[in-house]
């Protein structure tokens, strides 16, 4: 039995508790992988850790699994409780978790399993368990840093190789596969995501790269990360293609000083929205607020999406071990688009850039 | 605009109804993809579908994501109502969504999403999608039956090439790799899932392939399949290594005939219960019954595990053109086990074998 599965599920459960929930219901998700070591596919056939505090670990899991949930790292100090197809699972849970009060559920728990949870607990107040794991997901601790850094290294290295080959002439899909082999070549299990958005594409934030060819004078944003120990990466950069349109470079320079100030902006005790607030002031100052369509940046880890988000409303204050993008952007319709994005640690002083490419223009051929 | 796409969202808004509900609401899922030809990653933003009978469909999109929905296949016929980080997009889905009644909401739907939804429309009814929009993808046409027809014959193949390999003396990763690499060589965009579960490890039905090196008399069963053109192959086989344990070959000699019996009792009209009970008679017979710890089989089509679902208790009836897997198996714990499993397609005049594969035991070195 793993004592950091013991740590990390007694924390999980007195936060829950300190946030007035009963019981933390945590279905197959980073969430499970991070509490328990223990990372099945999410299926059709529920599984679901029950925390209470004080109460030990129990975990609904299909019979036919109850081997693997057994071998995980968490497993030994779970009691397991199999169900069999054909009986209904969510009738199960009554002996598992409160018949009464509230309870958290995993952000990514199924709707047809919470539905199922519903109609078996009607007095329970079911609400989203993200403010209480993605809390402790959000710090990390030094293993959780070094495997963050790894994978931002071997991102800047990838950015740094993509920029010494040919664009000109080639498709967004090419110049993607490339972003990916690199990113396995430096490091990564696999690449998660690579975004290639050429000339009118790149107004087009999360534009799947295609079929068209690259042109002199396109402005090209890349968007992209993959996993390494469980982690992960996620950068982007924007070149132009030989020489770039009118008005590019005015906008370029308004992204990368609002990325700056955002990136100077982060330290401990400081509002997440606040981050997002001296960004978009920059962008707003330069006349182009309405075309940053977009949250400053969000925070990453065991998934390339996680609490906390830099956006207005969003209150929480940020701790040394967080880690989160920054990444502002300005989209021009029909024209081009400017991104750039790293990902940065708050630290004791203030803030760790992890990744470390350059943020002046690089011109490509 | 994909006629396909109009067709289809106008025929689940119909079932919708049919079956009593005001709304559908679509996340991104294999059920968008299905629907609309729209297949964004599930996360923390919401996309959501909304089909009404009668009624034109109306996406709610992050507003980054509106060029990625305008270019889809079902984008054109689509009403797409985008929303800005920062805003409630659950208060958003008000004014697209009825505020009483009952709405079907995609199973996949994150927890997270749907608990907003029930904030935002206290008044609403929720209940899972799965019995509307199921029993439609349940049913293929003739393009999604040649792609599923594709798929089992890469697999069968990979099957055919992995038994002229060494087992002795290799790890499970080590045939898993191979396995992987087999069905990419053979027609898959990629490997999905190859469980190798040797010697005891057989006994575990959803075993995680490991660090085991394979020995003489270990039994291994290989259940393998991955993704061509969207759709999905699964088939399992048993084999031996060298001579096979004491009383293996009645136990594999019972889940053949189990499974043989099951597969030709597949037919138009019939329930998807009898063809559990068919093969459950079998293995209740020779004295296993307590040792075959799942239901029988599953849908198969955009996702590996769909309805219908051949488990006791389901009287669905099928009908021509539904593929399913029929897979019993027994497991003796600590010692060994053997599934066998086909992707079959109900015809009218009965049933089509999408696998091929030999069922006789084979021999390995």
């Amino acid at each position: 039995m793993s004592t950091r599965a013991i740590e990390r599920m007694r924390l999980a459960a007195d936060e829950a508790a300190a946030q007035g929930f009963d019981a933390l219901v945590v279905p197959p998700s980073p969430d499970l992988a991070y509490l328990a070591g223990y990372d099945p596919m999410p299926l059709e056939r529920p599984t679901m850790l029950v925390l209470r505090a004080g109460v030990p670990p129990v975990m609904l899991v299909p019979e036919l699994e109850r081997p693997l949930a057994a071998e995980s790292p968490g497993g030994s100090g779970i009691e397991l409780v199999g169900w069999i197809d054909g009986v209904d699972p969510y009738d199960e849970m009554r002996r598992l978790a409160p018949a009464q009060g509230r309870i958290a559920v995993g952000d990514r728990l199924w709707a047809s399993h919470l539905i199922g949870l519903e109609r078996a607990l009607p007095d329970v107040v079911f609400g989203p368990a993200s403010p209480v794991i993605g809390r402790l997901r959000a710090v990390k601790d030094d293993d959780e840093l070094a495997a963050l850094r790894q994978a931002a290294r071997g991102a800047d290295e990838s950015f740094r190789e993509i920029c010494t080959m040919t664009f000109l002439g080639r498709t967004e899909l090419e110049i993607a596969a490339d972003l990916a082999g690199l990113l396995v070549r430096n490091g990564h299990s696999r690449a998660e995501f690579t975004i290639v958005a050429a000339g009118p594409n790149a107004a087009s934030p999360h534009h799947e790269p295609g079929a068209r060819t690259i042109v002199a004078s396109d402005v090209v944003v890349m968007d992209f990360g993959g996993e390494l120990d469980g982690y992960y990466s996620d950068t982007t950069r924007t070149v132009a293609v030989g020489e770039p349109p009118p008005a590019f470079e005015r906008v370029y320079e308004t992204v990368r000083q609002a990325q700056q100030a955002a990136c100077e902006a982060v330290a401990p005790g400081v509002e997440a929205q606040h981050v997002d607030r001296v960004a978009r002031r920059i962008v707003d100052d330069a006349g182009f607020g309405d075309r940053f369509i977009h949250r400053t940046g969000h925070g990453i880890g065991l998934e390339v999406h996680e609490p906390p988000y830099l956006v207005e409303g969003n209150d929480w204050l940020l701790e040394p071990g967080t880690t989160f993008s920054v990444e502002p952007g300005i989209y021009l319709e029909g024209r081009f688009g400017v991104r750039i994005e790293d990902i940065v640690a708050v630290t004791a002083a203030g803030v760790e850039r992890l990744n470390r490419s350059t943020r002046e223009l690089q011109v490509v051929e």
